[in-house]
């Protein structure tokens, strides 16, 4: 039996921050899939892990989590020592107060919008349905104004909470996946920094790998 | 110049939540009342800290940090050594990743419907509006759904968490007393673990000293 376990779904960018955590740590673990459509996360089994129905789930040993942003945060603290000045989090509690910060930027002003523009352009699609202007406009408008501070922020910093790639910049990565592959795209490209920032990050090869692995379970 | 600053706002929960965990750790700190009705959080020298423009915003030396529970969590790791044991938070990296996980449950699942409450039944009435119906049993609904799962965390543990008052339960103070002088308050009072929860943790003396300067200023 594996130790570790991450039950989610490969098109949920919350399962896909944890994989993208996993292969920054280089650690093991099984991957199980659940199937949403299928409703697998309503099952008794799965509630007894999480008991709100979502994924993704990460069982390490004894310790069940189910918060994206939780189990990246404890799983950076906890292999941090087998990084070798790699780690995605601070020792210093004054410059890990820095990251903790814009991981909730992350959480409350960037993946909003960001979800919404997913949803318009690449979910409704999928179930031949248009997508909603009104919505896009707006979620636009809420993008625009965040992406200005980070504009402002990666002028200052390499990356979005400092000069180091932190689990701030990896929660990032599944939603910036998909805004590149819609029109708002623009939004991105047309803010030098974020625009560096963006194509520095998705090139990491753990992103790479967590693509492919998304790629091969669609073939 | 007082080493800690706190700008916020007595009627916004994210600035109460700060100030409770200030009292628990017995820090210093001067309150700088940020006016947003005068739009206070939109002048220049306010963007400069937080170019978000809310509250709180928490000055610790040359760190600024403006995401309440960014701030909650460094505080209690940075002063965890002079608690004596009664520390909010865990020194063990895997009973730490518990507490973040109910952290983000309280900001992703209870928050936003307790959020939504206090709006219809305690702001609008102040600017002579009726509570829309349909939003209030929306709410009331997620509300509930989420309080199920509390009841039975409850059951197995004292506080939110784990058996042990950590920062994951002031989170939920203002939210909590506002739902208490809302109609909303039997969502909670029908469950017999979450009342007595909810009892104990608003009964905090570190609590009802932020009430205390709520009132004060009030008058
Ligand atoms: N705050 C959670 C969000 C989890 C979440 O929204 N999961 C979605 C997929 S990304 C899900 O399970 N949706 C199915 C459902 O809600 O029934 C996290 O970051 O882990
Ligand atoms: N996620 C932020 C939320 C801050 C927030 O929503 N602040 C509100 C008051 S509770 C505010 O400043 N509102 C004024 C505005 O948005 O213009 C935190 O937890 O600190």
């Amino acid at each position: 039996m594996a130790i570790r376990k991450l039950y989610g779904n490969l098109n949920s960018p919350a399962t896909l921050k944890v994989m993208s955590c996993l292969f920054e740590h280089d650690l093991e673990f099984e991957f199980v899939s659940v199937d949403l459509a299928a409703g697998e996360n309503r099952k008794k089994e799965f509630l007894a892990m999480n008991p709100f129905g979502q994924v993704p789930v990460y069982q390490d040993g004894d310790i069940i989590q189910f918060e994206s942003r939780a189990i990246l945060r404890s799983m950076a603290h906890e292999h941090a020592h087998s990084m070798n000045g790699r780690e995605l989090i601070c020792f210093d509690s004054r410059m890990q107060a820095i990251v903790a910060n814009w991981i909730d930027v992350e959480d409350h002003k960037f993946e909003p919008p960001a979800c919404q523009l997913a949803i318009e352009y690449l979910v409704k699609p999928k179930k031949e349905l248009e997508p909603d202007q009104a919505v896009v406009d707006e979620a636009q408008a809420k993008l625009a104004k965040v992406l200005d501070v980070y504009e402002g922020q990666l002028a200052k910093h390499k990356y979005i909470a400092m000069d180091k790639y932190t689990i701030a910049d990896v929660l990032h990565l599944p939603n910036l996946q998909n805004l590149m592959n819609t029109p708002s795209r623009r939004l991105i490209e047309s803010r030098p920094h974020v625009r560096a920032w963006c194509a520095e990050i998705l090139a990491r090869p753990t992103w790479v790998k967590v693509l492919e692995m998304q790629k091969k379970a669609q073939a």
